[in-house]
């Protein structure tokens, strides 16, 4: 592998972590992305089900938080702490592909990381999220929206950058247009 | 070729005129940069100068803009006109290469175009500038954000998309990461 580590940030719906296990099996390597949720337990003292919790929060409280809120933020602060810790220590244990989690820019430093985004467009995202998840009581755009709301909203707040800048990343793809085959192959070829 | 026509948006000092030019050469198709300003000039009657000038300015004047400004906007706007009718006859024309000039955003619609943007870190294109263009007065660095922001402030009066946004293209590559070579085989791929 030129890169030892692959991280891969993804919209909700991309099929960005189905590109990233798939990656990861065809370069023999461990692909984390569930795993991380595990790993963060045992290191933070929080249950697995808090943390996926905490994670899909929204940052609240603005310039002026509630007590709760406050206690909330601060909760998420040392959640992220410990998730930066958990990934800083993957990277040093060997090669493999990281999948979400703000992994693009704990890394950043590293020469041997290559930093991925992939996303689609909404309508795409929408039919792919109903194929793999199925339907629910929200409709899928809407349910697309607020997870977006979401990530956005804790990248931005634990990191400067902006989600879904190209300059965050060596490569972006729009999984939608190009399907899921060719970015694997691409990336791939790069890694 | 699975794309008929490829865009290629660009940070200045990126290389991504270069990737357009040699991608264009291994299809065999043109490449249309330079060229699409001598088109604009006959089609619009400003001179190539003129409408290099006219591109290349900011987008004056905010919410009260003096008459000097609004004379130059309303130039800007006929031109920005021109240039997109001259790409949509390009478009139809055959088979082609395009850099800059919102390709990208006049050319959104077609199902056969390839949206692809090239960027880089600032400190690799410091370099390529003056390798490429050689020394001037001002600092490469200085040079540098005086183009991004010229280019910003077009592309955002004319479009309605972020300037460097991911969801914009198919594909984003960092040249100064990847390498230009690489750039280019990969859009070959794709192409």
């Amino acid at each position: 592998m030129k890169y030892k580590i692959i991280t891969i940030s993804r919209q909700f719906g991309s099929g960005g972590r189905t590109v990233g296990k798939e990656l990861a099996e065809k370069l023999g390597v461990p692909c984390y992305d569930q795993e991380l949720i595990e790993m963060f337990a045992s290191k933070s003292g929080f249950s697995a089900q808090h943390i996926e919790e905490l994670n899909e929060e929204r940052i609240k409280g603005g310039i002026l938080p509630s007590v709760s809120d406050r206690v909330e933020r601060s909760l998420q602060y040392t959640l992220w702490q410990k998730q930066r810790d958990v990934i800083l220590e993957l990277a040093e244990k060997g090669p493999c592909v990281i999948v979400g989690r703000c992994a693009d820019y704990v890394l950043r430093d590293r020469k041997d990381t290559l930093r991925v985004y992939i996303h689609a467009d909404k309508e795409k995202r929408a039919k792919r999220i109903v194929d793999v998840y199925g339907e629910r009581e929200d409709a899928p755009l809407k349910r697309i929206a607020d997870k977006d709301k979401r990530r956005i909203s804790y990248y931005e707040s634990f990191t400067p950058n902006k989600w879904g800048d190209a300059e965050n990343y060596h490569i972006t793809l729009d999984s939608g247009e190009l399907g899921i085959d060719t970015c694997v192959k691409l990336l791939e070829g790069l890694s």
